[in-house]
This record gives structure tokens, sequence and C-alpha cells, in this order.
């Protein structure tokens, strides 16, 4: 089959991958749509010392199901994590952190930038009808978002701060905006910063990063510079969640955490469910998110353009 | 008045300071005996800057208290944070994070290194007459130890890894073995986890840290490559609190944080109340924590005790 592979730092498009073979309870997905991440691109600088198949944001139709028939033909949307379920882990309740799970595209199992794909059918959510597949192919970011409110509560006092116009950083200001808090995007990009303001919600350049008063700051740069903007902009005793991973080491003043008693909470993959709900409400406004759309043949260009500073979501479709 | 000033990273005996003269609400403490923090040795390293008479572990006796009679005479410990009660940060009860506090020896308000301390009264706490200084002027670090259960529950079924062998480090771990938990100090000095032995608590080497299993993990170590250790103990979703205060930044993978999703929480201040009451009880030994007691005569010489490497608690008394 066609597909992107990953190998020291190049993605190249290879036609003759060997089809994916499923494991017991896996189906085989033909996908349709796939979406290009900021963790893709630092695979491709090192991060998690990936090679092979990237790709972990898709939309696809079940094309082989041999032991759960009622999935075949499905058009289906996939969580990343693959888990054992019978770790200590996974028993307490951490399925997304199983000691031996892999991770679509990222970890121990080839990812979605190609003809077909598999997981577990424990993994697979359907999608909507109505649903075009631009849309569904948010699920996965967009539940990654949510996965903020999994962890801490945010009401409608609280000031949030969240650092960061892309991708990730748009996806997060909707999901929390949604929560009716007095919420600022801190962006570099007037453009980007405009989608939002019409969207209803404040936006700010760096000069405008409210000193020690945000009660919860979002870090979604996808650089370590934006650890210290967060850290500038929260209230003794508040907040900091940081969204992105990227390849390399930050420098962090550890003792200001400690003199301010910050909270840093770390935060990866969210739930599906709520992210389609609000998919299919409308609720989320993610087409102005899509900056192009490439067939597969065009892959590597695909890439590229996803690497250009200031782009958005670059998405890979079947041809 | 004689006392310790710190300039330029040096400390040095001065005959002649002038009496601290006090305001409103504040009380004149005659200093009977101060304890040496490592917080103490990091401020002629450059931290926060401090020049002045350093000093914020104390226990002395009430010399003038012009509005307030009822303290004269008074032994007394005081907390370090000198707060304004009105600002939002006050209001919003994190006093000690007052927008325009002091803190006794650290910033912006001379400490206890000297023959004579002001403090507001509100900030004193009466040291029932059984108990002895060299008990009492633990009152602060025993405070700070016990911040940690003032942030964060840990019940019976933690995991709990102490990091850190030190004066901080085995009082935090005496602390946290009162509430029954799963606890483990990994030190590096032989002598001092034998101290905590001999009280019940389990400790370890470096080669016997836990990796991925611990529920909670407490940086006591003072210097920035106690992080990376505390974090390799954690499990994912586990929760790191930081003790330490330093001079300088840490190289930090903040990725590891989002992929495992940990919890990060800087911990400083704490409540005085149990902390006495603790020493009160005799639940916490302090007296193994001393390593020396110099008289004010020879403070340059005390703090150069105090900065050798594993040395513990040097206490500086009146003469």
């Amino acid at each position: 089959m066609r597909g992107v592979w990953l190998e020291d730092g190049t993605f190249r498009l290879d036609h003759d991958l060997p089809l994916p073979t499923t494991a017991p309870h896996e189906v085989l997905i033909r996908v349709s749509l796939a979406g290009i991440c900021g963790t893709d691109l630092e695979l491709a600088r090192g991060y998690a010392s990936f090679r092979g198949i990237p790709g972990h944001e898709f939309v696809g139709r079940v094309a082989s199901a041999p032991e759960h028939e009622e999935w075949m033909g499905r058009r289906v949307v996939g969580e990343i994590n693959v888990t054992c379920g019978r770790c200590g882990t996974c028993r307490a309740g951490r399925r997304t952190h199983c000691d031996h799970r892999t991770v679509l595209g990222i970890s121990g199992r080839q990812g979605a930038f190609a003809e077909y794909v598999t997981l577990p059918v424990e993994n697979l959510h359907h999608v909507p009808d109505t649903m075009p597949d631009d849309v569904a192919v948010f699920t996965e970011p967009l539940a990654a978002a949510l996965q903020i409110q999994e962890q801490i509560t945010i009401d409608s006092t609280d000031r949030v701060v969240v650092i960061g116009d892309g991708r990730l950083g748009t996806l997060v200001a909707q999901t929390l905006a949604l929560t009716g808090c007095r919420l600022l995007v801190i962006g570099r990009h007037p453009a980007k910063l405009e989608v939002l303001r019409q969207l209803g919600i404040a936006t700010g350049l760096a000069a405008d990063l409210p000193e020690r008063t945000a009660d919860v700051a979002v870090e979604c740069t996808g650089n370590p510079t934006g650890f210290g903007v967060a850290r500038r902009a929260l209230r003794p005793c508040g907040t900091l969640v940081l969204k992105s991973t990227y390849h390399g080491p930050a420098h962090v003043d550890l003792s200001r955490i400690v003199v301010d008693e910050m909270t840093v909470i770390g935060s990866r993959c969210g739930p599906f469910t709520p992210a389609l709900a609000l998919l299919a409400r409308g609720d989320i406004d993610v087409a102005s998110l899509v900056d192009a759309r490439y067939p597969m043949a065009a892959a590597v260009q695909a890439f590229e353009h996803a690497a250009r500073p200031g782009t958005r979501k670059v998405l890979l479709e079947a041809d």
C-alpha cells in the first residue's frame, strides 16, 4: 500500500508498504482523511525516537473486521493509545498510560498516513453520518483539548489564559470558552487571533499578557519558551496546564514554582465521546483551522507545508 | 547590635548594626537561637538577590511590645511572611503569597541572625514552657514540611518517595510517616539514612530508587538534579512535590510531564500550629538533626560549617 514513512528526520512517500495485519480484536480501516499534528513534526526532530508510518489523527471506514462484523463498513475515528487492559496502570483506571501501550503513529505502532491502518475495536468511535470527514478528523485533537477539563475544574469565575494561537491553542480556547470562564488567548499571529475574536474569544499579543493574575494558564505553543510565558501570567497558587510535546529539554526556574506554590499539570490524550458530540452539535469551529488539503501523492509537500511557521492544520486525503 | 550581614555572597559578623525599629503592630524580639537553612546558603549564591541580615528560623523572647503588652516576655517563634491583609491575594486566602509581603531574612525584611528581630504580633506563636529552644527552633522548617499535606491528600495506601536525606528531607519524611503511607527516603548519606531507619522509616540509596511506581515523590535535595530523580520514581499521573529552592534554572523534560500527565506542585511555607503541636508531643525527632551549635561570636564559622556538604542543622545562639 501507499503511505508516508518517517526515518532519520525525513518524511517520504512509499508505494510499497506492506498492508498491516490485524491482531485479535483489531479491525483494518481504510483511511479517508488524516491530519498533520505538531507532534508529527516533532517526531521528525527526534521526539519519541519514532521510525515508521506516522499519523494519529484520522477518519476512515472499516474495511475488514474478522471478529467484529458489526463494524464492517462503518465510518470511524480511533483512540490512539492501544492498551493491554491487564497491567496495574490499566487496572488503576489510567489506561491511556498502560505500561505496555503502543500509540498510533507515535510509539510502537504504524500510524494513519497510509491507505490502511489497524486498531482494536475497543478504540473505535462511530462517526455520525451527517459529520463530514474534514470535521471528524478533528476528533482526536479536540479530545486532547477536552482532557484539560477531565483534570481540573474550570468555572465561570476563573481567569484563564491560553498561550499559543496554533492548531492546539485554537481548539483548547474554544473548549474552554464553553465553560464561560474569563478567557484570553495570547498569540503571535493577528490573522489567527482574528478567527478567535470572530468566535467571541478575547485575544492579545505578547505585550498584552496579564502578569500574575491568571488562575489557570494553558501552554499550547509547542516550544520551550511557552512555559515561562504561561508562568508569568499566573497568580500565586495558580495552575499551569502543559499541553505541548516537543523534542528537547526546557530551562525552568523550579524555585519560582516553589515560591509561588504553583501547580503544573501535564495533559495529553482526552475523551473522544464529548469531542464527537461537540463536533456534531457544531459547537467548535474547525473549518477555519484547515490551511490546506493534499492528496497522498503529494504527502511530502503536505509535510513541508505543515512545517512552515504559522501553518494551522494540513490534511492528507486518500486519492 | 551584633548580627550577621550578608552582602556579595559573604556572611560577616557586624558589631554595629542598628537596633530594628518596630512598625505598628510589631514587636521587638530578642533572639535566643536561630537555625541555618539551605535557603540561607542559597541567598549567598544569589538566590532572591538578598542583602542584609538573613535568618528565618528562630526562637526568642519578646523584649518590647508597645501596643501588645500581653506578649511582653513571652517566648515565641514567628511566621516568616509579613503580609498586608488587604490585597487581592490576601483576601483570596493566600496570605503567604501577599502581593506586598516581606519575608523574614529573605526578601525586604531583616532576619533573625542578630540580637534582635521584629515581627508583627499576628506572626507570633507562643512556645510552650516545656519545649526547649533547640526544639522550638525547628518550628518553621517543620511547618514547611507540613505544608505538603495542606496541599495534597496522602493516605496509607500511597507509595511516597522522598528524595533527599538532608535537613528538609528528614523533616518531610517524619511528617509523611505519620500518615501511615508506604514511605521510602532516597538519600546519599548512610549515616543520615540510619537515623531515619531508627525512626522506622524505610530508606535507600540512588540504586534503590523505584522506577515509575511512586504515587507521590517529594523533591528535597536542594539542587536541580533532584527533579529528574523524583520524576523517574513516579508512576503515570503521579504527583511531584517540589520543596527545594535554589539559585538558577534546571533543565526539565517538560514533554515527559505531558506524556505521563504528571502533576508538579510547588510547596513552601506551612502552618505553625500543627508544627508546634507535633514538637510538643515529641512526635518528630529533631535532636538528631543538630550537627553543631555556635555562639554569635563564631557566626562566620557557623556558616562555613553549614555549607560543608552533608551537614544537617547548624544553630546560632545568643551569647
